[in-house]
């Protein structure tokens, strides 16, 4: 499904009108380079080598965990090279990359990565929340930097068998989990720019909290259109290292100002594109007075999420309003906002899954978003509760669902 | 002077009509965030640690050398982070990077470089090409990356003192030279998104041979618009690493059909931007019959390089055709190479200071480049040849020029 709608919209042909594609006989299209490693060893889930730690970490109470800041016993990694294909994985005690300073990763960013999350149901069970959705996605990045193809079952085995040995590591309390952080990094020893001959998979896990610790905190964002997040061929849907680092000098800047997060406006016609890292949605009463539930389209600037593409299937399925992926104009949304049309509008990510919006900054004016009249302490209007209830509903089993896979 | 036409580009006001920045008295300027470790202490070459190696490598003969590929015997590393500032700089045995694998440069690419050469001259004194051109950009991205400021003629003396340290490294041979890679990498251990609390700045070096081993060899390029290097609020000014990944997978596709190297065009009008990794350059009869040298505007899409910038400066010293920085269409040098009016063309960057191009291809077309019709085997025209005996013979010393730096 995901991997349909993302066939139409790589690089090579991007929908955006404001860059025509040349199209000439001897364009070759991106899925007639063969992938690197095409023919060797690939990634095998059977040779996994287990080394278990001899010194379990103290785990902190659920309570004090910070997103990120501390990681489980092990680590899995595994190394390639374009000789050998896939060497054997191995589940090994967390610990450090010795990798030599030529190495293309710290250079070229050649580098990219996935985050996704394990829960333990009310019965002990750990559950992944649609994994084979990041494995796909892993797989695209890497063809987009020329990294090597791999087995996706096999990898989401491996982080499977990852799960069950630092099982203790997932939180036993609703709400909290074990954030997985796979990763892709090219390791070759050499300062030439080109296809890496040798990468670095590696799989890390953090406990987390749930974003909100009490009800939802909304987000004050500011309409960036100085910084510009992503481009009709460029990056923008991909997953890869080159994608953050750029943004972060922005944010700093708007925090400054006290907004939370930028949101990032393209081009003239000040098309809304994402929020922060997340993805964006709008909730509203449409020019033709319609309710409808928007999102940008996957065109290639924007981020095909997870969390985005879960919460268009189950608004499609509920089937009770509108719900469209279409481009959206700052200038129509501001004008909705004055004219009361707007009913909601939030953020949409694997780490918050929803992140209620309360005000855009947008040409000089602050510009405020309903929140839920009936209950101010939320700070979430009633349809972003009901995704994130729903989502989260599934993620721990509560509501049985084909998305939550059973490890 | 390169730092003012900088300032005059910053992403907080791109200069192509493309994208019109907003300007609201809420608005922040980059140059009010300040920089990362302002307070603590600065680096600092007083402080430096220095450990010999006991172990000195075989070195390779002259003509074995790989751009990139070998190491001298020793690197820098200094350490920072923003409870310390800057530790004491350590000049050390040539070794692994030992990282945790949360680290932030493996995930969000925050990541920044530069290339630097070390000369030997006939009297056997080492040489370097306007490092202080170097100093400052590392610094300035750095500053797009929220990577910590540092002193920058503390770090050419630090630079200096490797170069005396690993001074057989420096191939006694003109055209051969040690290649110098300052880097910077984001080393906080934690997933999230933000200014890195600790990073590393360290300098390797790796002896190279000259770009032509037998005079020039022209290049043929594709004209590629359905990829897009850099753009309007984006980081193409910068020399990070999230610059270089992207443009990896275009260069392979391109090298399939037997073009070297992308001519990267910019939107529907077509601009040139850059040649691959280089800053792009044509002579040419212009419209209004004049001879003239042009150049991309530093409309921050185009890196600031440094051979760029000595190219503009010794041609408006010399004084005999017009040089020009202006946004140049592919459709205007198609029409200028059907007219026989372009008489040269090359690529300018540190590792072959000119790139002589023989040929694009455009809208189903291969477009034909005048070479030098006098010598066939140079494959590069006159004014491409002088510039770049020019440049050597000051990198060398053979050309008395302030630009010439003797450590």
């Amino acid at each position: 499904m995901l991997l349909r709608r993302l066939a139409t919209v790589r690089p090579a042909a991007p929908l955006l009108s404001i860059v025509r594609p040349t199209t000439t006989p001897l364009r070759r299209m991106l899925s007639q380079v063969p992938p690197q490693g095409a023919g060797l060893p690939g990634l095998s889930a059977s040779k996994l080598i287990k080394t278990q730690t001899k010194e379990p970490k103290t785990m902190l109470p659920n309570n004090e965990l910070l997103f990120g800041k501390t990681f489980s016993d092990h680590m899995l990694t595994i190394e390639w090279d374009n000789k050998n294909g896939w060497h054997a994985p191995e589940l090994k005690p967390y610990g450090k990359l010795e990798l030599d300073p030529s190495c293309t990763v710290f250079h070229y960013a050649v580098e990219c990565f996935e985050g996704l999350k394990a829960y333990k149901d009310k019965d002990g069970k750990i559950r992944l929340f649609r994994p084979d959705m990041n494995m796909k996605r892993l797989a695209r990045s890497c063809e987009r930097l020329t990294l090597p193809a791999f087995d996706q079952s096999e990898l989401l085995e491996l982080i499977k068998e990852f799960c069950r040995t630092d099982e203790r590591w997932i939180p036993n309390e609703r709400g909290y989990s074990l954030y997985i952080r796979p990763t892709v990094i090219a390791t070759q020893e050499s300062l030439g720019v080109g296809a890496s001959s040798r990468a670095l998979l590696f799989v890390i896990a953090s406990p987390v909290g749930p974003y909100y610790k009490t009800g939802f905190a909304a987000v004050s964002l500011y309409g960036t259109d100085h910084y510009t997040r992503a481009w009709p061929g460029g990056t923008g849907d991909a997953k890869i290292g080159a994608n953050y680092a750029p943004g972060i000098r922005p944010q700093i800047e708007v925090a400054q100002d006290g907004y939370q997060q930028n949101l990032w406006l393209f081009g003239e016609e000040q098309w809304i594109t994402e929020v922060g890292t997340m993805n964006f949605f709008l909730f509203w009463k449409n020019a033709q007075g319609e309710r409808e539930l928007i999102t940008p389209p996957l065109d290639g600037t924007i981020l095909p999420g997870v969390t985005r593409d879960s919460i268009l299937s189950l608004a499609r399925q509920w089937n009770e309003f509108k719900v469209t992926e279409s481009k959206l104009s700052m200038f129509e949304v501001a004008k909705a906002i004055e004219e009361g049309r707007v009913i909601e509008m939030f953020g949409a990510g694997t780490a918050a899954i929803v992140s209620p919006i309360k005000r855009i900054h947008s040409k000089g004016k602050d510009l405020n978003i309903p929140l839920d009249p009936s209950d101010k302490a939320q700070q979430a209007g009633p349809l972003t509760r009901r995704l994130a209830d729903t989502i989260m509903g599934i993620q721990y089993g509560e509501i049985p669902h084909k998305w939550s896979v059973v490890v």
